[in-house]
């Protein structure tokens, strides 16, 4: 049997209200068993690139990182961020390591090509991207590895990079050597029934029954693309993805979705 | 016989250049052998801090890390200097992984006690401070640690630390492992006998050849205690200090350091 291995996806809310970021870190080290957690940017980066006068650069509605918007996303995903939430998890007695995909190679991205749009310093990731020996060692070494959204080509440049594509390629990757769970936290409880009522939490999704709530409105919107990807997740060999609240992850309120 | 380990400190000066910084890299892939770098910070900090409105704190003439300034300096050695570095290297082929000291508690300190001064969120590097498990496990690995001058206090505070300290604290720590070269890289060619002539390079000193060179005053001023740091070095079981051009690592010329 292939040993467990939890991957936990937090996003920029939770990342940008320090009290709320502790409570979460001090949950996670409670998490038994191996851990691995992808964070988002949050808001300090485009807070950051307006206090220096850079303005967003957009194209047909569409955010570009320019060289200037990527040095300061770097800045802020691999430096401040990715440093405080390591040091969080060290204080709370997780041996955490913080990397972005350029630290030993561990993702490496393609620059998106330019269709319609030329999205700038923004990293796509092949199938290959991971490295899943580095991850192997670490995580055997009683590691936890702490990523940020910021990977590499290869041949010196870095790339911003979804956290959510960082998420569910790492757990892809890793489904080869562990039995790998996908956790997707956010502010919700889970995915609901009725998206004004919190306590309509759906505990558990196959993808049969996937079709039919979309099919009937009942998942719509921002969650279809959240749940796309999820789904071809556990089709490529995740074990199970779960959708929940990142303050209520060691409770049993939650949505798990799994193949059938 | 222990195996051979190379640790190289560069600073700020090389930091800044981006053409120097990409030549040293590439140099320094040339090295063969287990290594591991150092890098300081830079101008690029003190720019953003001043382009934000955010005032140099200095207390009887000394500069002090307040938290905003903490944040800045995090974001620029952790975030930019750190992975851009890393990234290069890895474009020269190297498996290089960045660090700071709070990344698999690689690096933990103790925030210098308030005498007379208060300075902020800086840290002192006691004698147990290095991870050298962790180090020799990456080492071992084929990766090569990559440190920016951030460390942490095991509680969740990150601290700002002197790049010459953290890399003479590494070695004397991995001196009991490896037999440890530590390389001080700058912008002059070795320690020189006229500090006005770069050809004047000393091409060996033993401890007791210092104590006459600083006793004739041919070395002084800002080498005085860079080379205090060396000997002490040497005296606590590194092998070698070798003082160099960073752009030159690869040539003869340099000063080396040995104890007899």
């Amino acid at each position: 049997m292939r040993e467990g291995l939890k991957i936990f996806k937090i996003g920029g809310g939770i990342i940008d209200d320090d009290a709320q970021l502790r409570q979460f870190l001090k949950a996670l080290a409670l998490v038994p068993g191996r851990k691995l957690l992808v964070h988002g940017g949050g808001k300090g980066a485009s807070q950051m690139l307006q206090n220096l006068g850079i303005e967003p650069q957009m194209v047909q509605g569409r955010r570009i990182t320019d060289a200037a918007t990527l040095d300061i996303v770097t800045m802020f995903y691999a430096g401040k961020t990715n440093k405080q939430v390591v040091a969080g998890l060290q204080a709370a007695g997780v041996n955490a390591l913080g990397l972005s995909g350029a630290d030993g190679n561990a993702i490496r991205a393609v620059k998106r090509p330019v269709k319609d749009i030329d999205y700038g310093f923004v990293g796509d990731l092949p199938a290959d991207a991971v490295n899943t020996q580095l991850l192997y060692r670490l995580l055997e070494s009683g590691l936890m590895p702490v990523f940020c959204a910021i990977t590499h080509d290869g041949a010196g440049q870095l790339l911003n990079t979804n956290a959510d594509t960082i998420a569910s390629t790492l757990a892809r990757a890793l489904a080869t050597q562990y039995e790998v769970e996908l956790h997707f936290c956010f502010e919700k409880n889970g995915v609901l029934r009725d998206v004004n009522d919190d306590n309509s939490v759906i505990p558990q999704i196959t993808a049969a029954e996937y079709e039919q709530l979309k099919a009937e409105g009942i998942i719509a919107a921002g969650m279809v693309p959240k749940l796309d990807n999820a789904f071809a997740a556990l089709d490529a060999g995740v074990e199970r993805v779960v959708i929940e609240n990142a303050l209520r992850i060691n409770e049993p309120v939650k949505t798990i979705l799994c193949q059938s």
